[in-house]
């Protein structure tokens, strides 16, 4: 089917675009009173992620609300460790926990490889697909290596990932054992979404930052550089947050876009990352402001990105107390000034 | 009084030394059993901190135990706030909290601006003093106006410190005159440390890295710079944690050592730092490897400081569960090497 706003896509193959396209991190999600509805009438976060229909409503919700420029399947990255055995609850206001971790090669090879378990996923993105009946594109996504290897290993979020962390240094065999069978897990899981009808894949590598860079070129980049050269079939963009010292590697890569954090400098971003396209970076924090600042500063930022091909984006997932609203102006603030 | 062991203070100002000084973030602390038996005899953190005797027995534990070049006076960044009107409970495995935090240009007015209810930190300073005897130089140090501004306006620690940048972008009138009142006090109490005994004083930039850059600049920058300015009476380091856009201006400032955590490539960061001498930045989670591997990456760390003045240390505060026997293999490494 033909897309009528392909925008997106465009900017991420570098072709010409009449204007900046634009979607939010978490635009499916806690900002918004009609997902909030739909949540509460089902048992958690889990179940929604699992039910393809509520799946699908929700994805849709921020097209029709927010008018993004693309929709991107509600789901979680770690439902990849769940399909490989590693099941995880998601603890209110603690968020994830995974009761039995990787600690072995025995753990590891008593993974699944298969994506299989994830049909419920590409089963949304089927429905989702059907319902926005070529409006925009539909991104798919996935967990980094890296940061899926994170969870693994430490069961939970952390501040210092010290578990996953010491693995590398202590069993950097083990390490790359598990990481190989993610990275093939995950490949495998985004061609399906791909099958299913994703436009273009993501991959979040959220915990990027805390690695020290010759970690990260060993034990991260290798992982990437085989997921990039597996997709062909559609754009692939990579978001290593905080990973300043990664850009040029991943620029490097067979990927079309680099995702940016608001840290991140534009213009030096824009100098070592090989005529990507960018996507980002508006600190979520702006969207506290009035509307004057929020459009002062979505202007500020569209100048940045000027003379390079950009996909406009927060430089990370919109926060959970963010009025729907102040979301819309920077969306149509993008769309007026660009 | 003369210090038998003046290596660190020699390093900060750049003179000759022998072999390149050491300590470790969180050296006196949970990982030694002779602390937590203090500990234990004591309601609880705040009541350890705020009681000078039992302060300076855990603040010269690392210096018999380890054998570090310096000791640090044993306390935390958020007496400060507690001093300047806001109360603190330290809530086991949650972390600090604030029952009361600064929203309004009034809070900020009722906030005291003297440290002189820090008298407990002098006290156990002095103490210290006496009781090293000039065996090695000890520590002073404080929060950096950010890292303490973002916790009295959060309340809390946190993932995004969304309430502090908010702050920022909504209300920057108030912002600054919070962070001018948070300095104010910072250089009293200092200077305090100081004329207690004080060697040497650190700033900890613990939520550096959260900001961007623009603002770093804009509301960290000017703040440590009046902090520089006003310290002349000993060397002065500035630890911005995760802000690796902010080595260049923080080497700009009238301080002598600048701290690096383990993500910063130390090639560059001397490139960028103005031939300061330079504090850091072993990954702390080598020090879950074998003793082989502590020693290996200890001498690649010293190798690649070479030709530059350097304090070493760990990229960030030692992780709790780590074998005290570990981080005396890197001490002794250190001494041995360098």
């Amino acid at each position: 089917m033909t897309l009528q706003n392909d925008l997106l896509l465009r900017a991420a193959k570098q072709e010409k675009v009449e204007r900046t396209p634009v979607w939010v991190m978490r635009q499916a999600g806690r900002i918004l009173a009609e997902y909030r509805a739909v949540r509460s009438s089902v048992s958690g976060f889990i179940e929604l992620v699992s039910t393809p229909e509520l799946a699908a409503e929700v994805t849709i919700q921020p097209v029709d609300i927010l008018g993004v420029d693309a929709a991107i399947i509600f789901s979680d990255i770690l439902v990849v460790p769940e399909a490989m055995g590693l099941k995880y609850e998601m603890i209110e206001k603690r968020g994830p926990l995974f009761p039995k971790t990787i600690q072995t090669q025995q753990d590891v090879a008593q993974l699944s490889s298969s994506p299989e378990a994830l049909h419920y996923v590409t089963d949304a993105i089927k429905l989702t697909k059907k319902e926005l009946n070529g409006r925009v594109p539909l991104i798919g996504f996935a967990g980094a290596p890296w940061t899926i290897f994170a969870y693994m290993v430490e069961g939970s979020g952390s501040k210092t990932f010290s578990k996953p962390r010491r693995m590398l240094y202590t069993d950097p065999v083990l390490s790359h054992t598990l990481l190989e069978k993610i990275t093939d897990t995950t490949i495998q899981y985004l061609k399906a979404q791909i099958n299913a009808g994703a436009d273009i894949v993501q991959l979040f590598d959220s915990w990027a930052g805390i690695l020290k860079p010759a970690h990260y070129k060993t034990f991260a980049v290798p992982y990437l550089k085989k997921i990039a050269d597996a997709i062909t079939e559609v754009p692939l963009t990579i978001f290593a947050k905080d990973a300043y010292f990664a850009r040029e590697w991943i620029s490097e890569l067979d990927c079309q876009v680099v995702g940016m954090d608001w840290n991140m400098n534009v213009e030096e971003t824009k100098q070592i990352t090989n005529g990507k396209t960018l996507q980002g970076n508006l600190d979520p924090c702006v969207l506290y402001g009035s509307f004057d600042d929020i459009k002062k500063h979505t202007v500020k930022m569209l100048d940045e990105y000027k003379g390079i091909h950009h996909i406009a984006n927060l430089g990370h997932g919109v926060y959970p107390d963010i009025d729907p609203d102040k979301v819309k102006c920077f969306i149509d603030t993008i769309k007026e000034y660009s």
